[in-house]
C-alpha cells in the first residue's frame, strides 16, 4: 500500500536561504514553482528514491505560513508524505479504521499529484500526508 | 555524497501509541531496541529504501526529552538523516564550509552506524544528521 516517502516537506522563510548546505552535500536544488492553490512557492531536492520539497509560503494569509511563524525559526521539519499506490482505497481504510483526515478526497497538489493530508491528531502532532503520482517528479534546473 | 534519506527521526512519547497507524498503512513497525547511549527506546518501521525511527525517550534528563517537551505534542517529526558514503570526508567539507557541526566526530548511532549531527543552525533550525552504514537496517519483529 505505501511504497516510499515520497517526499519530506520542510517549511521554509526563503527557499533560496536553503540552497547552500544542500548543495555542499551534492543534492541539487531544482527550480522554484508556483503552486498558487496552497499559496506557496516550492523548489524540490531528489535525494535518492524520495524528495525534499522546500516550501516557502508567499501567501502570509495560510496555514502553513502561521504554523512557520509558530515555530519561530525560518525552517521547520513539517510533513512526512508516504507515496501509496491508491489513494482513495488508502482513505477508505483509514476512515473505516477511525482514523481522522483533514482531506477527506484527495487534492491536487505540487508535480500534479493526487494529496491527501490526515488530521494532524492521526500522527499524535506529526503531519502526515498521502500522495498517489503517475509518474515521479522529474526535476528541471 | 548523499545516496538517500537514511531515516527520519520522529520523537514520541510512547511507541506503542504509535504503532497503529503504520499497521494500517501495511508498514510494520520492528521491534524496540534500547539504545543507553541515548537515553532512548528506538523502533524502526522501512518505508522503501528509507527508515522511519520511533524515538521514545526513557532517560528524561536528556535534550531529546526536552526537545518532545518543548513540542507539546506526543509525536515531534525531529530530524532528517541522509546517508553519506565517507561521513569523515563530507564532515570535512561542510566543515571548510563554515558549516556549524554538532557533533565534529562521529559518534555509535542505532544500528552500529557512524553518525553525526550537524548545529541545529545549519539547517536553520532542522535537525540534519549524517549517517554512515556498511549494511542496511535490518527489521526484527
Amino acid at each position: 500500500m505505501v511504497s516510499k516517502i515520497d517526499h519530506l516537506g520542510v517549511l521554509v522563510e526563503d527557499i533560496d536561504e536553503n540552497r547552500e548546505l544542500f548543495e555542499l552535500l551534492d543534492v541539487p536544488v531544482g527550480r522554484v514553482e508556483r503552486v498558487p492553490a496552497f499559496g506557496v512557492d516550492i523548489a524540490f531536492i531528489r535525494v535518492g528514491e524520495s524528495l525534499v520539497e522546500l516550501v516557502e509560503p508567499v501567501d502570509r494569509e495560510t496555514a502553513l505560513a502561521d504554523d512557520l511563524d509558530a515555530a519561530q525559526q525560518s525552517a521547520l521539519l513539517h510533513h512526512v508524505a508516504f507515496r501509496v499506490d491508491d489513494i482513495e482505497a488508502t482513505l477508505a481504510t483509514l476512515r473505516r479504521a477511525g482514523v481522522a483526515l483533514a482531506d477527506q478526497r484527495p487534492r491536487r497538489g505540487a508535480g500534479d499529484a493526487a494529496v491527501a493530508f490526515l488530521d494532524q491528531r492521526a500522527g499524535n502532532g506529526v503531519r502526515v500526508e498521502l500522495v498517489e503520482r503517475e509518474t515521479d517528479v522529474q526535476l528541471r534546473d
